[in-house]
């Protein structure tokens, strides 16, 4: 299939470069034409299959993104801030869709991810899993459906290792269930519930992190009112999950315009 | 308060009657005008209070719908199906609201109902509770979003006195499924799984019923894909869950023009 | 049937105290023989099924606990820690099984208590659902069987007028976890999660508190490792449980010797 | 540390053999000194990493059991009946623990197996999840200590490869409860509920499976009663479960006399 549009990937030796790796090798729909790490590290001259401790693949790593996007049709970053920003110019020159599900970016890292996507397609998300992001647009919708008899509470599940609570999509869903109700989260948000805290105040939206064992990732959303409760629930159950989302993002962004996208837009999903 | 609409519950020595009269008789915004049995039923002339074991309330129980329609701006009616029938005419005579929660009519009597509602505001629904019908909603739209690569099971959970599986309710959220995916039910539909069946049909729609205990109902619509699994659930933990509906119901139609509604109208939901 | 035993209920016209003479008159096994309130309470000197709202049931509420008791077998008290002392005292005299769910008990009353358990059978504890005392015991079992790889999180949801968290009897969970594991909770107990609060600490105990709509009581211990979680769940549906299990406690106390008892004795459990 | 000891794993080149070899290699406390493969399979004579596509190991791939098993402690074996009903006893000649997975032996076979056991320690079970294990032991407890009010439902769900229902898992949790109730399941056994069944029949073990995605493995054991519910639920999310409780039986079985064991044994549970 010579069709398959070409992808690069970038920070191949992480762990979710790797991942990516395999989720492109397996695809039938796109091919792998590149891999990027940065300048000075050991796999950099290797063969990509090699570096990660199998057979040879015929892609080179290499430190030369420019050269790699202009043979790309896709980049699939999941780097860090300032290696994004770069990446995003230099996607654009190449009119490579641009997928990025690197966090952390600062509100001048995302002015400049702006500008690069007035001449390319860009990609972004904080979570890209399609499930995730289906739950984010049920839940505004159910909260604004929904009187404040329904009692919101999020409640999310995570691995031992997760050192912060609540997980940054528990507060995507918090937020979306705060637009839904046309209420800012902040000043509804309660969290870290803990000793005689009296009865729970109307409108609040509850949090609660459970911690344990190698759990991936489970969120629920969670309107308990008189009688009923309707609950949304997303079980991440592997994560090549993202690296998944990711691709479908790079496969969609093939025939659109030059624009600044998001999950929502990838899933075809309404809004409102 | 003068202005609350008066409401007329028929049947209401049943087990479903006497709870609409608890919940109207608990309502800060509708008045209990009415109380209807069958003619010779024990109750009619007594006082409805006294009836019900307890204290006086002011209110006869009449064999005669027509005189009591007449002083009411809503009915609400989880009787039978012949008397719902009449019950619908008699209601329009009045331009009362009709709120049928009955189940079991045929297309004969729904033509008959759909004729009183060029006249009145009649609302129906298998099932009253705001929770299930948005679930409703929610599980077309998620089943249109995601293609079969995402595996469709219902699961619900009833008490152990409960007669037929799947629920009604199940069947409905099946319905919606298969409505979102754009196939007929009936042609999708996996029940009563069990023994050697290999493996599961892609694009198929299962259904799988537990019971046990004084389960009110609950109802689990999975979406189940590779790495993820997005659940929307219902628990129903108060009868009278279903007669708050139709109390809320009867407010509703209280200034809308002729016709026939359902709970989805009600909540205000969109179709898609 | 003349010889089921005699039961008097205490604080008859709080809530819990209702629900008991509810069940009791429900029952098969037991008969209702006695109704105390406190002197200069409105339902003294009343037929309680009048004071309740319904149809005369021939008991009198009295406010002489002394004759009452003489004349029962049991006394089922749910009511203050000062009331429920001076109950002990008096029930012991009538040799009559006092069954104890009022909480928030001294020291110094628990001694009290348990003097008067050496003439007479009482049996205490602040849940008396039967599945709840049941998850208690495989709580500690379980604990005890698996290392610290496993990470124990107690889960619990109750209604939103619940002014406390966790709950009582989550923390009773989180104690017969601990002891499974042979430490103190105290040392090891995680609870209030919030912000950045870095990984999870090994042998740690977490506690997290769901608050929303009606929910009477869930809780899930969750002992959660690599590749795997086991969780034991209790759901609690019907506040009559509580009153069911005094009344299973009243009935398993009239052939046992004098002694102080719990939920775990009457269900006939081994304790490790 | 040279007194690890030493692991020969049977079938490699399959998908638990190489799950197998995969925790060898990650454990402290094993280390793997053969791998076994049927006579004529390409990999035998070859290294064992470079067959499974990675680095070389050290470790060459045999079609000489005997030769291996003399210079092991332990023999870990999913392969299939007639392989390991042979394995069972060069095992013991050499007087290596042998743990066995394989599932499907018949009469026949076991009788061979319990002989091998004479001499030798034999671990063998049909899961060997250290979660699946303790809750077949709960259940039994569980089921023993209520009674009929409580009905009980096994529910299971898997991927939606999976040809049979219900799951062995769920079937060993019937056969536990039903142990523990003093029934034999075969009479109470309550498959593939659809249509109009009538009420649910007291004493009655309900089994439902759910099909969909790639779940690995979960199982609730329910006990629903008038006003309460507990559950038992055991949830696998990675495969290498399975092997992990291999490792931990051939390191149990080191000092262990001869005997036929299983992982009840290993996890140091009481049956009852």
């Amino acid at each position: 299939m010579t069709d398959q549009p070409g992808v690069v990937i970038t920070g191949v030796s992480g762990r979710m470069g790797q991942m990516l790796v395999q989720q492109v090798q397996a695809s039938a729909h796109l091919k792998l034409v590149g891999a990027i790490e940065r300048e000075g590290h050991a796999w950099v001259g290797q063969d990509l299959g090699t570096a990660m401790g199998g057979a040879a693949i015929g892609v080179t790593v290499s430190d030369d993104p420019l050269e790699a996007f202009a043979r790309a049709q896709a980049v699939i970053d999941f780097t860090a801030p300032a290696a994004t920003v770069a990446f995003a110019e230099l996607a654009a020159q190449a009119r490579a869709v641009h997928v990025i599900g690197t966090t952390g970016l600062s509100d001048d890292d995302l002015t400049k991810i702006k500008a690069a996507a007035r001449h390319a397609v860009i990609v972004r998300a904080g979570n890209m899993s399609l499930g995730v992001n289906l739950l984010t647009v049920l839940t505004r919708q159910v909260a604004a459906a929904l009187d404040a008899d329904y009692d919101i509470e999020v409640v999310e599940a995570h691995h031992n290792r997760k050192v912060d609570s609540p997980s940054g999509t528990a507060l995507m869903l918090g937020e979306a269930a705060a637009e839904g109700r046309g209420v800012h989260l902040a000043e509804v948000s309660d969290r870290g519930r803990d000793g005689i805290t009296g009865a729970r105040k109307r409108g609040d939206i509850g949090f609660t992190a459970i911690r344990g064992g190698d759990i991936i990732g489970e969120h629920d959303v969670i309107f308990a009112g008189q009688g009923e409760r309707i609950v949304l629930r997303h079980i991440a159950s592997d994560r090549a999950l993202f690296a998944r989302g990711a691709l479908k993002a790079a496969l969609w962004g093939q025939d659109k315009g030059p624009g600044e996208y998001d999950m929502i837009d990838v899933l075809g999903l309404k809004r409102d």
